[in-house]
Protein backbone atom coordinates (compact mmCIF):
# COMPACT_ATOMS: atom_id res chain seq x y z
CA UNK A 1 0.00 0.00 0.00
CA UNK A 2 1.92 2.89 -1.44
CA UNK A 3 -1.13 5.90 -1.55
CA UNK A 4 -0.63 8.78 0.18
CA UNK A 5 -3.30 10.07 2.74
CA UNK A 6 -4.66 13.17 3.52
CA UNK A 7 -6.56 13.56 7.25
CA UNK A 8 -9.30 15.72 7.85
CA UNK A 9 -6.65 18.48 9.32
CA UNK A 10 -4.42 18.37 5.74
CA UNK A 11 -8.03 18.57 3.82
CA UNK A 12 -8.85 21.50 5.86
CA UNK A 13 -5.38 23.08 5.72
CA UNK A 14 -6.04 23.26 2.01
CA UNK A 15 -6.08 25.95 -0.54
CA UNK A 16 -10.23 26.48 -1.42
CA UNK A 17 -9.95 25.93 -5.00
CA UNK A 18 -7.76 22.74 -4.25
CA UNK A 19 -9.95 21.45 -1.64
CA UNK A 20 -13.20 22.24 -4.21
CA UNK A 21 -11.33 20.19 -6.87
CA UNK A 22 -10.24 17.67 -4.61
CA UNK A 23 -13.38 16.68 -2.17
CA UNK A 24 -15.29 16.71 -5.98
CA UNK A 25 -13.58 14.27 -7.20
CA UNK A 26 -13.46 11.63 -4.53
CA UNK A 27 -17.02 10.57 -4.33
CA UNK A 28 -16.87 9.23 -8.02
CA UNK A 29 -17.97 9.30 -11.14
CA UNK A 30 -21.36 12.02 -11.15
CA UNK A 31 -24.87 12.05 -13.05
CA UNK A 32 -24.52 15.25 -15.69
CA UNK A 33 -27.78 16.87 -15.51
CA UNK A 34 -29.22 20.40 -16.54
CA UNK A 35 -31.95 21.54 -14.79
CA UNK A 36 -34.72 24.00 -16.64
CA UNK A 37 -36.78 26.41 -14.52
CA UNK A 38 -38.87 28.97 -15.24
CA UNK A 39 -41.42 31.15 -12.93
CA UNK A 40 -43.84 30.31 -16.03
CA UNK A 41 -44.49 29.44 -19.75
CA UNK A 42 -44.06 33.09 -20.79
CA UNK A 43 -41.38 33.84 -18.21
CA UNK A 44 -37.60 33.62 -17.99
CA UNK A 45 -36.25 30.16 -18.52
CA UNK A 46 -33.24 29.24 -16.12
CA UNK A 47 -31.13 26.79 -16.82
CA UNK A 48 -28.29 25.19 -14.45
CA UNK A 49 -26.30 21.97 -14.17
CA UNK A 50 -25.62 20.17 -11.61
CA UNK A 51 -23.43 16.79 -10.78
CA UNK A 52 -25.47 15.96 -7.30
CA UNK A 53 -28.04 14.33 -8.46
CA UNK A 54 -28.99 10.91 -6.98
CA UNK A 55 -31.43 7.96 -7.24
CA UNK A 56 -33.62 7.88 -4.11
CA UNK A 57 -36.19 5.24 -4.77
CA UNK A 58 -38.07 3.70 -7.72
CA UNK A 59 -42.12 3.18 -6.49
CA UNK A 60 -42.91 6.33 -5.82
CA UNK A 61 -40.22 7.24 -8.58
CA UNK A 62 -37.78 9.52 -6.35
CA UNK A 63 -34.56 11.56 -7.60
CA UNK A 64 -32.91 13.90 -4.84
CA UNK A 65 -30.11 16.50 -5.87
CA UNK A 66 -28.09 18.50 -3.47
CA UNK A 67 -28.07 22.74 -3.58
CA UNK A 68 -26.74 25.14 -2.70
CA UNK A 69 -29.15 28.21 -1.91
CA UNK A 70 -26.19 30.73 -2.16
CA UNK A 71 -24.98 30.22 -5.51
CA UNK A 72 -25.42 30.44 -9.14
CA UNK A 73 -28.14 27.70 -8.72
CA UNK A 74 -30.31 30.26 -6.37
CA UNK A 75 -32.28 31.66 -9.48
CA UNK A 76 -33.11 27.85 -10.08
CA UNK A 77 -33.66 26.60 -6.56
CA UNK A 78 -36.06 29.42 -5.99
CA UNK A 79 -38.45 28.78 -9.35
CA UNK A 80 -38.40 25.18 -8.13
CA UNK A 81 -39.66 26.51 -4.37
CA UNK A 82 -42.17 28.56 -6.15
CA UNK A 83 -43.30 26.81 -8.81
CA UNK A 84 -42.81 23.30 -7.32
CA UNK A 85 -41.39 22.14 -10.67
CA UNK A 86 -38.75 21.50 -13.08
CA UNK A 87 -36.98 19.43 -15.75
CA UNK A 88 -33.92 17.02 -15.40
CA UNK A 89 -32.20 16.98 -18.75
CA UNK A 90 -29.52 14.00 -19.21
CA UNK A 91 -26.18 16.19 -20.73
CA UNK A 92 -24.85 14.25 -24.24
CA UNK A 93 -21.14 14.24 -25.04
CA UNK A 94 -21.74 16.43 -27.87
CA UNK A 95 -22.90 19.56 -25.92
CA UNK A 96 -21.02 19.27 -22.54
CA UNK A 97 -19.25 22.61 -23.32
CA UNK A 98 -22.62 24.44 -23.34
CA UNK A 99 -24.28 22.26 -20.38
CA UNK A 100 -20.62 23.36 -18.70
CA UNK A 101 -21.67 26.97 -19.31
CA UNK A 102 -24.57 27.44 -18.09
CA UNK A 103 -22.92 27.18 -14.36
CA UNK A 104 -21.35 31.43 -14.92
CA UNK A 105 -22.52 33.85 -12.76
CA UNK A 106 -25.00 35.55 -15.48
CA UNK A 107 -27.20 38.73 -14.53
CA UNK A 108 -30.52 37.40 -12.99
CA UNK A 109 -32.24 38.74 -16.47
CA UNK A 110 -30.26 36.75 -18.85
CA UNK A 111 -31.33 33.31 -19.88
CA UNK A 112 -28.59 30.22 -19.49
CA UNK A 113 -30.72 28.78 -22.72
CA UNK A 114 -30.05 31.68 -24.79
CA UNK A 115 -26.72 32.64 -23.35
CA UNK A 116 -25.40 29.00 -24.52
CA UNK A 117 -27.82 28.01 -27.40
CA UNK A 118 -29.58 25.10 -26.03
CA UNK A 119 -33.20 24.51 -26.78
CA UNK A 120 -36.03 25.27 -24.92
CA UNK A 121 -38.75 23.24 -25.07
CA UNK A 122 -42.16 22.28 -23.66
CA UNK A 123 -44.91 19.08 -23.37
CA UNK A 124 -48.00 19.88 -22.94
CA UNK A 125 -48.92 19.41 -19.63
CA UNK A 126 -46.11 20.77 -17.83
CA UNK A 127 -44.71 24.21 -17.48
CA UNK A 128 -41.17 24.19 -16.65
CA UNK A 129 -38.63 24.42 -19.88
CA UNK A 130 -36.76 20.82 -20.97
CA UNK A 131 -33.78 21.15 -22.89
CA UNK A 132 -34.43 19.97 -26.34
CA UNK A 133 -31.06 18.33 -27.30
CA UNK A 134 -31.19 15.94 -24.15
CA UNK A 135 -31.75 12.36 -25.32
CA UNK A 136 -33.52 11.64 -21.57
CA UNK A 137 -35.40 14.51 -20.08
CA UNK A 138 -37.71 14.19 -17.09
CA UNK A 139 -40.58 16.44 -15.39
CA UNK A 140 -40.28 16.27 -11.78
CA UNK A 141 -42.20 17.44 -9.39
CA UNK A 142 -41.08 18.70 -5.73
CA UNK A 143 -41.88 16.07 -3.36
CA UNK A 144 -39.93 17.79 -0.39
CA UNK A 145 -37.11 19.51 0.77
CA UNK A 146 -34.89 18.58 3.74
CA UNK A 147 -32.76 21.05 4.88
CA UNK A 148 -29.15 19.86 5.40
CA UNK A 149 -28.06 21.35 8.44
CA UNK A 150 -24.21 20.52 8.70
CA UNK A 151 -23.24 23.04 5.32
CA UNK A 152 -26.82 24.86 4.77
CA UNK A 153 -27.59 23.22 1.56
CA UNK A 154 -30.59 21.64 0.66
CA UNK A 155 -31.40 18.19 -0.55
CA UNK A 156 -34.26 18.49 -2.79
CA UNK A 157 -36.39 15.15 -3.17
CA UNK A 158 -38.54 15.39 -6.29
CA UNK A 159 -40.88 12.54 -8.02
CA UNK A 160 -40.92 12.00 -11.61
CA UNK A 161 -44.12 12.79 -13.74
CA UNK A 162 -42.90 12.25 -17.48
CA UNK A 163 -39.74 10.73 -18.64
CA UNK A 164 -39.41 11.09 -22.29
CA UNK A 165 -36.58 9.03 -24.21
CA UNK A 166 -36.26 6.88 -27.59
CA UNK A 167 -38.06 3.51 -26.51
CA UNK A 168 -35.56 1.73 -28.24
CA UNK A 169 -32.91 2.13 -26.01
CA UNK A 170 -34.66 0.48 -23.08
CA UNK A 171 -34.26 -3.34 -22.88
CA UNK A 172 -37.24 -5.99 -22.48
CA UNK A 173 -36.34 -5.75 -18.62
CA UNK A 174 -36.17 -1.74 -18.76
CA UNK A 175 -32.98 -0.58 -18.58
CA UNK A 176 -32.08 2.24 -20.64
CA UNK A 177 -28.78 2.13 -22.43
CA UNK A 178 -27.21 5.22 -21.34
CA UNK A 179 -23.96 4.78 -23.28
CA UNK A 180 -26.02 4.34 -26.61
CA UNK A 181 -27.74 7.69 -25.85
CA UNK A 182 -24.11 9.51 -25.82
CA UNK A 183 -24.75 10.70 -22.13
CA UNK A 184 -22.16 12.15 -20.22
CA UNK A 185 -20.82 11.91 -16.61
CA UNK A 186 -18.54 14.60 -14.58
CA UNK A 187 -15.58 13.96 -12.29
CA UNK A 188 -14.94 16.68 -10.11
CA UNK A 189 -16.09 20.38 -10.91
CA UNK A 190 -14.74 20.50 -14.43
CA UNK A 191 -14.13 17.41 -16.64
CA UNK A 192 -16.61 15.42 -18.09
CA UNK A 193 -16.46 11.65 -19.54
CA UNK A 194 -17.79 9.02 -21.78
CA UNK A 195 -18.45 5.57 -20.19
CA UNK A 196 -18.40 2.71 -22.41
CA UNK A 197 -20.28 -0.15 -21.02
CA UNK A 198 -17.85 -3.23 -19.70
CA UNK A 199 -20.05 -5.69 -18.04
CA UNK A 200 -23.97 -6.25 -17.16
CA UNK A 201 -24.46 -8.63 -13.97
CA UNK A 202 -27.52 -10.86 -12.92
CA UNK A 203 -29.37 -9.77 -9.85
CA UNK A 204 -26.75 -11.17 -7.14
CA UNK A 205 -27.66 -14.40 -5.21
CA UNK A 206 -25.43 -15.95 -2.57
CA UNK B 1 -39.23 14.98 -31.08
CA UNK B 2 -40.27 11.34 -31.44
CA UNK B 3 -39.25 10.50 -28.46
CA UNK B 4 -41.89 8.08 -26.28
CA UNK B 5 -43.15 9.91 -22.86
CA UNK B 6 -44.13 7.85 -19.75
CA UNK B 7 -46.42 9.36 -17.41
CA UNK B 8 -46.36 8.99 -13.94
CA UNK B 9 -49.31 6.68 -14.30
CA UNK B 10 -47.46 4.20 -16.66
CA UNK B 11 -44.65 4.25 -14.28
CA UNK B 12 -47.21 3.01 -11.43
CA UNK B 13 -48.23 0.81 -13.58
CA UNK B 14 -44.99 -0.97 -14.82
CA UNK B 15 -44.18 -4.44 -13.72
CA UNK B 16 -41.92 -4.12 -10.29
CA UNK B 17 -39.12 -5.03 -12.08
CA UNK B 18 -38.93 -3.01 -15.34
CA UNK B 19 -39.85 -0.35 -13.53
CA UNK B 20 -36.75 -0.72 -10.68
CA UNK B 21 -34.45 -0.88 -14.09
CA UNK B 22 -36.13 1.98 -15.61
CA UNK B 23 -36.17 4.55 -12.90
CA UNK B 24 -32.26 3.50 -11.92
CA UNK B 25 -31.52 3.96 -15.22
CA UNK B 26 -33.12 7.97 -15.86
CA UNK B 27 -31.07 9.14 -13.33
CA UNK B 28 -27.92 9.08 -15.34
CA UNK B 29 -24.59 7.27 -14.45
CA UNK B 30 -24.02 7.17 -10.89
CA UNK B 31 -20.87 6.66 -8.10
CA UNK B 32 -19.84 2.27 -8.11
CA UNK B 33 -18.82 2.38 -3.95
CA UNK B 34 -18.54 0.04 -1.43
CA UNK B 35 -19.04 0.08 2.21
CA UNK B 36 -17.12 -1.19 4.60
CA UNK B 37 -18.54 -1.57 7.77
CA UNK B 38 -18.23 -3.93 11.17
CA UNK B 39 -18.79 -3.23 14.61
CA UNK B 40 -14.87 -3.56 15.67
CA UNK B 41 -12.15 -4.78 14.24
CA UNK B 42 -12.23 -8.41 15.84
CA UNK B 43 -15.80 -8.55 14.47
CA UNK B 44 -17.51 -9.53 11.17
CA UNK B 45 -16.65 -7.28 8.37
CA UNK B 46 -19.65 -6.37 5.79
CA UNK B 47 -18.92 -4.69 2.44
CA UNK B 48 -21.71 -3.65 0.38
CA UNK B 49 -22.30 -1.83 -3.23
CA UNK B 50 -23.86 1.66 -2.71
CA UNK B 51 -24.69 3.49 -6.27
CA UNK B 52 -26.17 6.47 -4.40
CA UNK B 53 -23.27 8.38 -2.95
CA UNK B 54 -23.56 12.07 -3.84
CA UNK B 55 -20.97 14.75 -3.05
CA UNK B 56 -22.51 17.17 -0.66
CA UNK B 57 -19.78 20.16 0.38
CA UNK B 58 -15.83 20.82 0.17
CA UNK B 59 -15.84 22.39 3.73
CA UNK B 60 -16.69 20.67 5.46
CA UNK B 61 -15.55 17.92 3.53
CA UNK B 62 -18.64 15.90 3.23
CA UNK B 63 -20.74 12.88 1.33
CA UNK B 64 -24.19 11.70 0.92
CA UNK B 65 -25.41 8.51 0.38
CA UNK B 66 -29.23 7.30 0.01
CA UNK B 67 -29.88 3.48 2.25
CA UNK B 68 -32.48 1.32 2.67
CA UNK B 69 -33.17 0.12 6.08
CA UNK B 70 -34.86 -3.06 4.51
CA UNK B 71 -32.88 -4.62 2.39
CA UNK B 72 -29.63 -6.18 2.02
CA UNK B 73 -27.41 -3.04 3.42
CA UNK B 74 -29.47 -3.36 6.82
CA UNK B 75 -26.36 -4.92 8.46
CA UNK B 76 -24.42 -2.15 6.94
CA UNK B 77 -26.63 0.68 8.07
CA UNK B 78 -26.25 -1.29 11.84
CA UNK B 79 -23.00 -0.69 11.69
CA UNK B 80 -23.08 2.55 10.76
CA UNK B 81 -25.28 4.25 13.12
CA UNK B 82 -23.59 1.62 15.77
CA UNK B 83 -19.96 2.73 15.52
CA UNK B 84 -20.23 6.13 13.51
CA UNK B 85 -17.50 5.46 11.26
CA UNK B 86 -17.66 3.38 7.68
CA UNK B 87 -15.21 3.58 4.75
CA UNK B 88 -15.82 3.88 0.94
CA UNK B 89 -14.12 2.49 -1.64
CA UNK B 90 -13.99 3.37 -5.28
CA UNK B 91 -14.67 0.33 -7.47
CA UNK B 92 -12.10 -0.46 -9.87
CA UNK B 93 -13.20 -1.86 -13.42
CA UNK B 94 -11.46 -5.05 -13.44
CA UNK B 95 -13.30 -6.50 -10.01
CA UNK B 96 -16.97 -5.24 -10.81
CA UNK B 97 -18.16 -8.55 -10.59
CA UNK B 98 -16.96 -8.82 -7.04
CA UNK B 99 -18.02 -5.57 -5.98
CA UNK B 100 -21.55 -6.37 -7.93
CA UNK B 101 -21.66 -10.07 -6.19
CA UNK B 102 -21.70 -8.30 -2.50
CA UNK B 103 -24.94 -7.39 -3.14
CA UNK B 104 -26.49 -10.71 -2.74
CA UNK B 105 -28.84 -11.82 0.63
CA UNK B 106 -25.89 -13.19 2.37
CA UNK B 107 -26.58 -15.10 6.27
CA UNK B 108 -25.79 -12.46 8.52
CA UNK B 109 -22.51 -14.56 9.87
CA UNK B 110 -21.21 -14.42 6.08
CA UNK B 111 -18.49 -11.30 5.43
CA UNK B 112 -19.60 -10.32 1.88
CA UNK B 113 -15.38 -9.69 1.72
CA UNK B 114 -14.45 -13.49 2.28
CA UNK B 115 -17.50 -14.59 0.23
CA UNK B 116 -16.29 -11.96 -2.90
CA UNK B 117 -12.52 -12.51 -2.22
CA UNK B 118 -12.21 -8.81 -1.39
CA UNK B 119 -9.44 -8.21 0.78
CA UNK B 120 -9.88 -6.43 3.83
CA UNK B 121 -7.53 -3.68 5.29
CA UNK B 122 -7.08 -1.36 8.07
CA UNK B 123 -5.53 2.35 8.57
CA UNK B 124 -3.87 2.87 11.78
CA UNK B 125 -5.93 4.90 13.77
CA UNK B 126 -9.45 3.92 11.79
CA UNK B 127 -12.01 0.94 12.86
CA UNK B 128 -13.99 0.26 9.79
CA UNK B 129 -12.23 -1.81 7.27
CA UNK B 130 -11.53 -0.56 3.53
CA UNK B 131 -11.15 -2.28 0.41
CA UNK B 132 -7.02 -2.76 -0.19
CA UNK B 133 -7.92 -3.40 -3.91
CA UNK B 134 -9.41 -0.04 -3.90
CA UNK B 135 -7.65 2.99 -5.47
CA UNK B 136 -9.50 5.53 -3.94
CA UNK B 137 -10.37 4.90 -0.33
CA UNK B 138 -11.93 7.68 2.38
CA UNK B 139 -12.53 6.86 5.71
CA UNK B 140 -15.57 8.28 6.70
CA UNK B 141 -17.46 9.75 10.44
CA UNK B 142 -21.10 9.80 9.96
CA UNK B 143 -22.37 13.82 10.01
CA UNK B 144 -26.03 13.32 10.39
CA UNK B 145 -28.80 11.14 9.54
CA UNK B 146 -32.16 12.46 7.48
CA UNK B 147 -35.03 10.24 7.25
CA UNK B 148 -37.02 10.52 3.85
CA UNK B 149 -40.46 10.03 5.00
CA UNK B 150 -41.65 9.89 1.31
CA UNK B 151 -40.44 6.23 0.60
CA UNK B 152 -39.31 5.46 4.11
CA UNK B 153 -35.38 5.71 3.60
CA UNK B 154 -32.13 7.56 5.02
CA UNK B 155 -29.82 10.26 3.95
CA UNK B 156 -26.78 9.05 5.64
CA UNK B 157 -24.20 11.91 5.81
CA UNK B 158 -20.77 11.43 6.49
CA UNK B 159 -17.81 14.03 7.04
CA UNK B 160 -14.55 12.48 5.03
CA UNK B 161 -11.68 11.84 7.69
CA UNK B 162 -9.16 10.31 5.57
CA UNK B 163 -8.64 9.94 2.04
CA UNK B 164 -6.31 7.32 0.34
CA UNK B 165 -4.90 7.50 -3.31
CA UNK B 166 -2.12 8.02 -5.21
CA UNK B 167 -0.79 11.56 -5.47
CA UNK B 168 0.88 11.14 -9.09
CA UNK B 169 -3.37 10.65 -9.81
CA UNK B 170 -4.41 14.39 -8.59
CA UNK B 171 -3.35 17.61 -10.82
CA UNK B 172 -1.39 20.62 -9.45
CA UNK B 173 -5.64 22.05 -9.06
CA UNK B 174 -6.29 18.82 -6.96
CA UNK B 175 -8.48 17.13 -9.56
CA UNK B 176 -8.29 13.92 -9.45
CA UNK B 177 -7.74 11.29 -12.11
CA UNK B 178 -10.55 8.79 -12.32
CA UNK B 179 -10.33 7.05 -15.49
CA UNK B 180 -6.61 7.24 -15.02
CA UNK B 181 -6.99 5.38 -11.80
CA UNK B 182 -9.52 2.55 -13.31
CA UNK B 183 -12.47 3.42 -11.51
CA UNK B 184 -15.80 2.19 -12.63
CA UNK B 185 -19.11 3.66 -12.77
CA UNK B 186 -22.90 2.18 -12.62
CA UNK B 187 -26.33 2.63 -15.26
CA UNK B 188 -29.55 1.55 -13.43
CA UNK B 189 -28.84 -1.68 -11.17
CA UNK B 190 -26.40 -4.09 -12.89
CA UNK B 191 -24.37 -2.16 -15.52
CA UNK B 192 -20.57 -1.38 -15.13
CA UNK B 193 -19.32 1.43 -17.24
CA UNK B 194 -15.55 2.42 -17.81
CA UNK B 195 -15.51 6.37 -18.68
CA UNK B 196 -13.38 7.72 -20.71
CA UNK B 197 -12.61 11.72 -20.42
CA UNK B 198 -13.72 13.81 -23.23
CA UNK B 199 -13.38 17.62 -22.14
CA UNK B 200 -12.29 19.69 -18.93
CA UNK B 201 -13.66 23.39 -19.02
CA UNK B 202 -12.15 26.57 -16.86
CA UNK B 203 -14.30 27.69 -14.30
CA UNK B 204 -17.67 29.51 -16.26
CA UNK B 205 -17.81 32.75 -17.20
CA UNK B 206 -20.59 34.70 -18.51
Amino acid sequence: MTDHCFSATDIDAMEPRYRANLVNSVSGFKSASVVGTSQGRSYLENLAIVSSVVHVGAHPPLIGMVMRPHTVVRDTLHNIKTTGCYTLNQVHCDWTKQAHQTSARYPTEVSEFQATGLTPWYSKAFDAPFVNESPLKLAMKVESILPITANNTEFVIGRIHQVWINKEKISEQGQVDLSELGIACISGLDTYHKPERVARFAYAKP
